[in-house]
């Protein structure tokens, strides 16, 4: 898996490719200028310190001075953050660094907007693996900025049974003792469940936690009252298109939404030089 | 820059991280299986050769039957691809393929309705370097299967004078006349301008391409007229909220939207299992 | 982390260096050979495919025949697989397809020592991260080869709340209660104790899972009873130099022994070339 | 290969995955710690230079004070260094660093003992390419630090000619005399024998070394005798488990070891945070 | 593809491979030592600061002072640079750093030539992709410090229509057309012609750039003439061996040399260290 | 250090970039191509199976025919390789393949010059590290094509005691005691001299190997009579300006040619596409 720091270095490598014609042609080695990070719309915003050692990879010389902490709303016009130095370092990081900070920034937007919606219910708001290829990492942590709960990170740190495991295990209850037998003692179990049937079933098995898969409102309503406390439950499928608010009021203790991440929606900000 | 295939080495180390835990404990190592792609809702399908890809990396003796060009319109229901192999393998790469399956369908889908949009004016959809960090070369390519045409791939192969250069070059005729001077002759040159004053300054000094930002339509069609077809015209500034039928009736050549990449909702795809 | 086949890259790469100068400057490049690995004392085989990628990684048309599969118990003078195909090929992985070979082997043999020194009582031996590095992954297959279990792989998939932990967050409740409410929900929280009034406190913040670190049998005992089974026990601390059955007996469900793989003594295996 | 600073960012990124959720969640960022490292039992120390690069290339700013030179002996309950830093860095750096550290004192803690036990005689101790995968740089200095000399690197800085390149080449005077024509004149040739038929051949064609495998001690005596000075001898074949003094009483001039790199014992060191 | 840091990383990684045995056995680990570049001819120096950075990716404290800037004229006997610090790390880094230098300024001196030979002309001197593989960002910097101009870097970043493209797709008009209407407006369009038929088509589908292949004084003449400044002209083929002052008198735009960076004579510069 | 595959992968990614705009662009996905490589002048062939590994690498359907043995003379219109496939994975293959074959037999080239230009004469020609960067392999393998023999390969497999070697340990004879007691046994000692008292100062310490550095022929001839037989000799010093037949006539062992490999003059090969 890609680290940070290499994610940032393959990001670069890819938008300045061999070099940064316009700027090296148009701008004098010597040159310096500034510019400020300013929200064009409000938001949540995330992704400061990735921004900021965007810059510092290009050139380390270059000054970022972060105006807001990551997870704090802002106000269309606020300034965000500052930088300076050599004008075509500025210039060579600017698009890579922006395309992070926007991206980061849409997913803690939206999850916050997710959390507020569920305000007095118990329910977290929690991701999925339905992240972006090599931005887990960066993703989960908007999440959490965004006042989100983190899911497993990868299919290493949690067992999850779901329909083709069902189907290619042949049922819940092979599947769960086959993991309780061979998984590592550290991690809980969850069943992903569709109907009653597969809810008893689960239970029976002692699943740990239990994932209401695509149910309507009044079957997780029924599905909550079956459980009784004996797992964890955890509301899934197309939350994002849902009543969050009615979903939370069925007593569910998580709600999973995959467009928190796979449906991002940039967060408009952009960075203007001073005129010196 | 990650080539494709270290863009899958990645993506899946990330996914799968030391070990399938779920699928390792429970699914027996001999075990078969088959599920189908399908369509959740209509759209255009694009990256399916990737998506095949991902699968034959964690298993080169998967087999994957593609039922659809990348680039063609499916339908709510419409099986895009069949899938059969080892079932631990099927069920390891099952998220990362459709992680990527799904954004790049969501690409194309949303450039497809834009260049739809335009239909009969002479504009072209052209994408920008907005992308997800790491996607680029996925990303552009979806973007040509939706029916737009790409703009400069990165910082190196092309020269675009904007905003920032500007200020810091001290003005349009100065950076123009140096990036004709030490850019590599291959190059077209194009400036970025915001007023008439620039538009001016910008057709005097001989730009390639003009990339009209952020102007009112009633300006952009002035704008044209102006030009007179001494350079080709883009047209610029969140494109993807704005009536684009209007923008295109202009007469500008292309009309460049970010949102085509930086703010994509994926495509809903699933992959079953068929119960053997 | 290295991917096994990167593992592999690279320790040929270390043992090649810039060629194989003895082989190239001694044996033609037409020449074949073929060769025997043979067991120069009994123990458990572990690795052979590991071992036969190497091969393959060196020469894609070697041919390795598998006598045995990994986990087996094989006896001095038995010739566990055979390879054949370019003399210079096979000499020059040799040394380190066996250097790997004879690593896990020897893992494999001292777990399986241990499990049979428990046979008879409840508990399980299972691993712990004192692995060598970058081995890890072969390391702890070879535990589960010779009948252990596995301890969680990393920091990321699973929470073990140490002595040092403790002493930077003040008290094991503080501790518990910020993993509870920090950690995801998919993973158990482990404490670690070494007296009674830390046994007493982990039981009453509800942990899952409580290691009882460097106590004597007779405490260990007592712990397990007051633990009643709230929470699975785990004995630890230096078990790779103790009776093992006595620390079984006094009921904990796990025994976990950092000497199966920090303190390795290679399976004694060589590779004999026949006379043509 | 891969050079320390890589082999450092893959073992941590080993043993960290996707982030350290027991620190994370239970240990507020901005704690401080300091801890000491602690020599729970007698030996020659060795590593710490790389144990410190694995704290800072988790943490640049933590402070790492070294008592001891590596090769020194320490003795039961010495501070063998002391930490101070971020408590997050450092818990997160903590098992890494003593894996290697403790591995590479094991190395010196054998080799001293080798070296001391053929004090009095000519015979130095070397090491061989029995070396843990991707471990070979730090294992080979730790044997230096024991006191012990390093044998050829890798298969690209010696040649020495062992039973299976004479069975592939068809006679040790062929291997040898294609080895003088083929590899580069600075490096000398060395023979492995296991009788005195093949020692007569080696001399003959003017082996710069030889290599006397598995012959009991008479028999080395004899071939010392025999070779006169004319080649340097090296003793060999699970010199690891011999009476060393005996065998460099032979008048041998070395003694290869693979068990000092083959079958390493952890020297126990543990490292304790102080309560602030 | 390599930034110039991993270049230097892997230079230094198949210079040194797994030690400078020589400096480490002679030369005490605390030894100074300081050393001065010296031109043991004339020439156009290049390279110097990737010199420096070698021997800083060796040890970052070693001092490196630079007494010409690159593309600048030095005379046999000039002191280029001066190096001092630690005496391993200096005699380590020595070689690879003098084998970037003397290469680099090579082509800085064969470039400078050429230019001087076409002085008075309109033509400018150009580079093509003959470069040797991995140098090619220090090869076309190594052009322009010569007083050369980039041609395109790579295959991406232009559009050059050669004979095998030709070939391929059946006629230059057809490939341009193709081209114009798939590749991104931001590029111009080259094609290669070998005779006037064919120049004749490509001035008809209008190439931006005209490439005359192999084509003699005489009709490169007549050609210049024909395209009467409706396209860029470049003059190509074996330029390294003609007259350069007849060839721009023909009135082209452009020449390119593939020599310039295939064929490569490096600078005679040492090292002299001094003794203290 | 890259391995060959690792340069192949890197020199692409060079050339290539994001994309061949022009093949691409041109050339229809599945049309067909096959062509001839021809060798434009006389010389020495090597590389050619980079050559076709290179293609391999961008397309494993590639067919590539090789007509000569690496190392054997072709002559001016010669086919030296015939390849054929998809007409898209030629043309981008193409100049990555040509760059290396060229250059390698360069080299073989003017090394076999070098060969014939001693022969009668017990002299060997050997190359030198002056190599280029990245490609040491491939060119100490050209070097060997053309009939030369190979020097150390780097820094770690031979000990060459030179002149700011000297400088900084004090001594010659310091310098060999100390490379004697700590350099491995398996290598011999090396130490370059430019007069007749660090001759006799390197003859009495032992020197195993004498490089004669900078002499006339007259001193080389006096040099080699006081050596007389004690260490081998090596004539060293821009012997690529010598009279390689006259220096070798002074009886020298061997002669190091840096310019074999520093100043390299391409082969004249072409790869011609036949019209279907």
């Amino acid at each position: 898996m890609l680290s940070v720091h290499d994610f940032i270095k393959e990001a670069l490598s890819e938008d300045v490719g061999t070099g940064d014609i316009t700027t090296l042609s148009t701008i004098p080695a010597s040159a310096a200028a500034s510019g400020k990070f300013i929200a064009k719309e409000d938001g949540i915003i995330c992704g400061l310190e990735v921004c900021r050692d965007v810059f510092l990879y290009v050139d380390p010389a270059v000054l970022f001075e972060i105006n807001y902490d990551d997870g704090v709303q802002v106000n269309k016009g606020d300034v965000i953050a500052v930088v300076s130095g050599n004008a075509r370092s500025l210039l060579t990081a600017e698009r890579t660094a922006l395309n992070i900070l926007q991206h980061m920034s849409g997913i803690a937007t939206r999850t916050r907007a997710a959390v507020e919606a569920v305000k007095g219910t118990k329910a977290k708001i929690v991701d999925t693996r339905k992240t972006t290829p090599c931005m887990r990492v960066l993703e989960k942590y908007a999440v959490k900025c965004g006042g989100g709960s983190n899911h497993r990170f990868n299919l290493a740190d949690g067992v999850l049974i779901k329909d083709n495991h069902i189907v290619a295990s042949g049922s819940i209850t092979a599947a769960v003792e086959n993991a309780r037998k061979n998984a590592p003692h550290t991690l809980k179990i969850e069943v992903e469940v569709e109907n009653f049937e597969m809810l008893d079933e689960a239970l029976r098995v002692g699943a740990d936690i239990i994932m209401l898969d695509n149910m309507s409102v009044e079957d997780m309503k029924k599905a909550v009252i079956i459980v009784g406390g004996r797992s964890i439950t955890e509301a899934s499928g197309n939350m994002g298109d849902k009543d969050l608010y009615e979903v939370a009021s069925t007593g569910v203790d998580l709600i999973s939404i995959g467009a928190l991440t796979h449906s991002v929606r940039a967060m408009d900000i952009s960075l203007k030089f001073k005129v010196k």
